[in-house]
């Protein structure tokens, strides 16, 4: 069987224009921590999310009465009800609301990618369903990581590897240079994952911040069988 | 011993802002084919090279007289003395010559990183002679990928995997996640040679134009032990 469809890999948001495409499901990664605690925003039951990339926008949000996460630099912005923390949606206080959420990578990934056919939300927490969703769609897909302020970061790299690999094996795509980087780069990553952790600058940064028990919960896998997608302003549960 | 110089990668020259640091060497890498030809062409007696973005100064400086190399998406541009191969420079014609060259990808990373401490030029064919002079210069480095089209290539990321690994053992350097990532991958492929190269996509274009001769010698180690450095709007033979 001929493979028509093609996977691939955007290391950054700013490399986005030169992987845009048409008729691409563009997944959204940061991994530490906004797309890992949009998918348990979901899983706890929030209705709705409004992804803003400034905090001007969030401020506004605000002041009518939602409630807004916000982060910068793994810090919780003053004067916002939390910050980027998945254990934020596990309080009860944000069942059925919808949350205005701007954070320091992931959710200018998300205002890249705004346009393109179809934009969802990746986390090792909802790797499964995501992909066994995306290879039922007959569409090019797109993994956007996020980065750290438009430079890769290892754990968005690793996870797209992840999900290249997925896709790879089911024997439907072609891959990118990049898709291939991020397969290989899994791949070793799993021969060494004590290495990899240690290593990661983010992890380093928020382990110095005492959020160990954040880091553990993104990692793992399958944790809601949720694909957050976007629809206009929203982020909702995909139906 | 405290680690206090950064080693890290830079996978697009479109992201080169976002790595940009002062006290920082530039190694400028495009495997297939740019830096590989500027370490065989000073190998073989070319006295300066002008590397130049666009292919308006490529046709300026032919009017003038100057030798010109001009190449777009591996193909050699009409009007101009030859294209991008290594076997361009091993003619004699270019021996004791200034030579004007213009790529798809790496003379643009180049001009990206005009203004960096110092910008030098790396390439298999160099990588002994380049490590070791790195090592004795007491300044951050950064390894310049030029991708294809302001995309991530991956032997241009292996390359720079390679260099990483040397230079990390030689414990002076910190590792940013880019570095990481190219390490990781430069160690996958090598327990995996033949699939890296046959997946690659530039070496796939390169091959349909039957230019296979120019792949293996671009991947051949330490043909030559020169570092070409840019010095104004010259490169040059470092002394």
């Amino acid at each position: 069987m001929e493979k028509k469809l093609i996977v691939d890999v955007c290391l950054s948001p700013q490399l986005y224009p030169a992987y845009e495409k048409e008729d691409t499901i563009v997944v959204v990664i940061d991994v530490l921590r906004a797309t890992s605690a949009m998918c348990t925003a979901f899983e706890y039951g929030v209705e709705k999310m409004i992804p803003v990339a400034t905090l001007e926008e969030a401020h506004e949000y605000k002041k009518q009465g939602y409630l807004v996460g916000a982060e910068r630099n793994g810090i919780a912005i003053e004067g916002f009800d939390f910050g980027n923390s998945p254990y934020s949606y596990m309080t009860g206080k944000t069942k059925g609301q919808t949350v205005v959420i701007s954070t320091t990578n992931g959710t200018q990934a998300i205002e890249a990618a705004r346009k393109a056919y179809k934009v969802v939300i990746g986390a090792f927490t909802n790797i499964t369903a995501l992909c066994n969703w995306l290879q039922t769609q007959d569409k090019n897909v797109l993994l956007l990581c996020s980065g750290w302020k438009n430079r890769l970061n290892l754990e968005d790299t690793v996870f797209a590897g992840a999900v290249a690999e997925r896709l790879i094996n089911s024997n439907l795509y072609q891959t990118g240079d990049a898709a291939l980087a991020a397969l290989f780069l899994y791949q070793q990553t799993q021969q060494s994952q004590v290495k990899f952790f240690h290593n990661s600058s983010h992890s380093k940064r928020l382990a110095a911040m005492g959020l160990k028990k954040d880091i553990k919960y993104c990692f793992t896998l399958d944790q809601t069988s949720i694909i957050p997608v976007l629809e206009g302003k929203y982020l909702v549960k995909m139906a």
